[in-house]
């Protein structure tokens, strides 16, 4: 299976994108890589990858780079760009997926434009893992459709529990609708007729959840507008800094609590692990006719070698043909 | 100075409102408070209070008690309940202002209702101090105006900025308007045009922030609608359940990371203080004519102590007044 890896996206771009490249085709020898960017500047990351890892991956030459900073309607001017281009493998079947840890809003705007829409689903919806205390829970939208419709967080829920299924194994996957309180007359008019299409359809609806079940891991799949899912998984990782930055500074001078932290490290590191979310893999676009992967902007090569198994995991379950059909009924 | 605190309301009612009210005015001589509630189940949480401290201590019966769970329409209805009572102490200026650890909806609608807005002031906003990385920040909504205009930001943030400049003594306080990403085109139409009134504005405007600088502080207050401010608090305080649970777990049966946690004690505790918003105080609604604190849920006596000092602290620095006065020009 052929996967198309924006080369030139993400903060550590083009380095850690070949990288994981070649760490992911190691890995996994029925993985095929098309690496999308300039060429010269990603040849050299490929020179230490064993002969049979260096046959599967494919370098497509992209001369333009969407960056970070710029305005997702780039993917419509910048014909040539290495995100463009990997998008329109997916769009004519060269490629089975492609990956990406560049700009969000391009990846999403790319995801309706060149991947396309999948007929009947109105938006697409970024979905991430994230290990709660209970279980990993299936967060979205964390930041492809801003503001939403009811109809969006019903069909994110309707999205959220296919992949969960397939993904995870999860029968009958619990629901958790977002809102500023757990009781039902909490929520503005679109949550609460959100609320009333997921009590009305056969999904295992479990109710309202806030905040601070999030961590927690109260339901398998926790669905929100783009914009407070956006904000929670930031915070989050704004929280794993703080929590880095005090334990480094309480321990720094003291030899009591650094001795301590020595001792108490397996521990720690399995707090920050929690909010580390590049070292969960990628985050799905669903709703989109093809496999869009979106990795963590900072992401390493291990970050990205997750995104592509993620992306074949979900290819070789079928994912999109499971979302559409569901969506044909 | 006479506050009312409502008795009854909060998760540990009446115990720990009846204990912070003996600590908080054992601890300022200058405090006086109204408990308003069932006066049987007062009184003998008063028995131990010191003969000067019992003397600021009195008792306003109230036979009717709004639930966590209520309507915040109980305000309206339950004329006769303990929160709506305090609130009307303010309204007659019986007293200087009211405290309650209970449910947030009906705090808000009773200041609106009750106490009554300021004038020119169109929506109240729920401001919480969050020790953050850098700084103390003020957090602005936090819950009272779920879904916000564009006027509604720029007014949280001139409030928002005369409470710092009058409680924590910054003269020029930052302002950052929460947004999914630090870039101008990011936000929605709302949060575009609330920031065009920010700029255009005399307060000193920061620019956008997203989640993950909440946690660092990046400014000295941050403005959001109250769905995504309520969102953010409240999965602050699920991590921090989060992180005691993992450490509990980790260290529970093995002896070297047990000892290396009563080393490291004072930093883990530091490290979880910073989650629980009850230490912090109390939070105010702002844009009510005359002081409004809503107490956590959970809140032990001595957060309820706390929001009764930041109470007197508001009072005896006119905040009301200087809102006031800035709204009239």
């Amino acid at each position: 299976m052929l996967f198309a890896l924006d080369a030139m996206g993400g903060d550590n771009a083009p380095s850690e994108p070949c990288k994981g490249a070649v760490l992911a085709c190691t890995e996994d020898d029925m993985l095929s890589v098309a690496l999308v960017g300039k060429k010269g500047s990603i040849e050299p990351h490929l020179a230490s990858a064993r002969p049979d890892v260096r046959r599967r991956i494919h370098i497509v030459d992209a001369d333009e780079v969407i960056g970070m900073g710029d305005n997702p309607a780039s993917i419509r001017s910048k014909k040539n760009s290495s995100l463009r281009i990997a998008m329109e493998m997916v769009r004519s079947r060269e490629a089975v997926g492609c990956i990406s840890a560049g700009n969000t809003g391009a990846i999403v705007a790319g995801g309706v434009l060149v991947v396309g829409r999948i007929k009947g689903i109105d938006r697409p919806g970024l979905a991430v893992p994230i290990p709660a205390l209970n279980r990993k829970s299936l967060l979205i939208d964390v930041g492809a459709t801003v503001r939403c419709k009811a109809l969006n967080l019903y069909q994110f829920a309707r999205m959220g529990a296919i992949y969960m299924r397939s993904l995870a194994g999860i029968e009958a996957p619990t629901i958790g609708l977002f809102s500023n309180g757990s009781e039902d007359i909490k929520g503005d008019d679109v949550i609460s007729t959100a609320r009333e299409m997921l009590m009305a359809s056969e999904l295992n609806y479990g109710g309202f959840v806030e905040g601070k079940d999030v961590p927690i891991g109260s339901t398998d799949i926790v669905v929100f507008d783009g914009f407070t899912g956006n904000a929670l998984i930031k915070f989050g990782e704004g929280i794993g800094e703080l929590v880095k930055v005090i334990i480094r500074e309480e321990i720094e001078h003291k030899v009591l609590p650094k001795i301590g932290a020595a001792l108490m490290l397996p521990a720690l590191k399995k707090i920050a692990a929690r909010f580390e979310n590049e070292k969960n893999g990628g985050s799905p676009l669903l709703g989109v006719d093809g496999i869009v992967i979106k990795a963590h902007g900072n992401s390493k090569d291990k970050a990205i070698a997750g995104a592509l198994h993620v992306a074949s995991g979900f290819a070789r379950l079928k994912g999109t043909d499971l979302i559409k059909e569901s969506f044909e009924l």
